[in-house]
């Protein structure tokens, strides 16, 4: 009978097991990029690997982040998006971003050639990323930035473990704002989001 | 004594479970798109959702495919490459693509305009697909799709199930030749098998 008990708590231990994995595999908190305060602390360390990609934008002669700094002629940059598993699933079903998803944002400078395809440029270096965290419930109204559903961050690469912006209405509004109505998302570059 | 049997039997099989499970999420066999004698009856389909971006070119001023088409002026690309799962981390460790493994690359036309980043352009459909299914043991000599150790295919928009390519040296070659000494691959573009 002991035994029989033991069959049963370790059958329900084990199979228990196998979800709870793929789901934790399937799911990124964003949150634990957050301390109680709501600073964000860090971006992904391997969303490269474990994120999926929404969609990259080319952009030519970019404009600078740096206020008043001036249009960079004849560079073209590669921004590519990446959002945390299970963003794109959610949001084709829901037509929303889920709490706690994450988007990378990865500013890459470019090298270009003359391949068999064509004028060509791809990513030769990273400047910056742009992180983005949903909160559908308002955690940090204090927070400067943390503004419209969302928690803003930037890294830069000469340190890109630190965290400078300083708040969403100074350092993010202003290019996001075009796009307010759409969860103030690019989406028009993610075609992911609307099929697969 | 039979109910113990049945414990450590019951142990065995679930206690396997969850290894092999993750294996399979984490692998993609290419050979299931294959039959018998080396055709490649069809593309991955799910290949946006469960792939790993490897990089994206943007191309200005694409070469079309066909046998002397002319360069079409002004238009802009992006080609975006896809890996199955595992690809990037193998290739990282060995500096190999594993037997097996499945690039897709997506050629998008673009739609473009003014942002608040600059001048900026993003995917707005798909034209073609090519794809190579790396194949270590040189499976299929007599197959003209099969050479220098991968399976190469084409799919187009027209007919997104039919692989039209017939021959390695009239389709793939040319394109290919200038990387013939990084397996073929353009992996110049392709930071994340670099490093991560």
């Amino acid at each position: 009978m002991k035994l029989g008990i033991a069959v049963v708590f370790t059958l329900m231990m084990l199979s228990g097991n196998p979800p709870s994995r793929s789901h934790a595999s399937k799911s990124f908190n964003g949150f634990d990029l957050v301390d109680k305060t709501g600073n964000i602390l860090r971006k992904p360390n391997d969303y490269r690997d474990s994120f999926q990609i929404l969609g990259v934008f080319g952009v030519k002669d970019p404009i600078p982040m740096a206020p008043g700094g001036a249009q960079e002629q004849g560079m073209e940059e590669l921004h590519y998006t990446y959002a945390s598993p299970g963003t794109a699933e959610y949001y084709r079903k829901t037509g929303k971003f889920p709490d706690g998803a994450v988007l990378v944002k990865e500013v890459d400078t470019t090298e270009t050639g003359r391949l068999t395809t064509g004028d060509a440029h791809w990513a030769s270096g990273t400047k910056q990323w742009f992180v983005m965290i949903k909160d559908e419930k308002n955690r940090f109204p204090n927070n400067p930035l943390w503004a419209e559903g969302w928690g803003w961050a930037l890294f830069k690469a000469d340190a890109p473990d630190k965290q400078v912006a300083t708040a969403f209405t100074k350092d993010c509004q202003g290019c996001h704002l075009p796009v307010s109505s759409t969860d103030w998302i690019y989406i028009q570059g993610y075609p992911v989001l609307s099929a697969k």
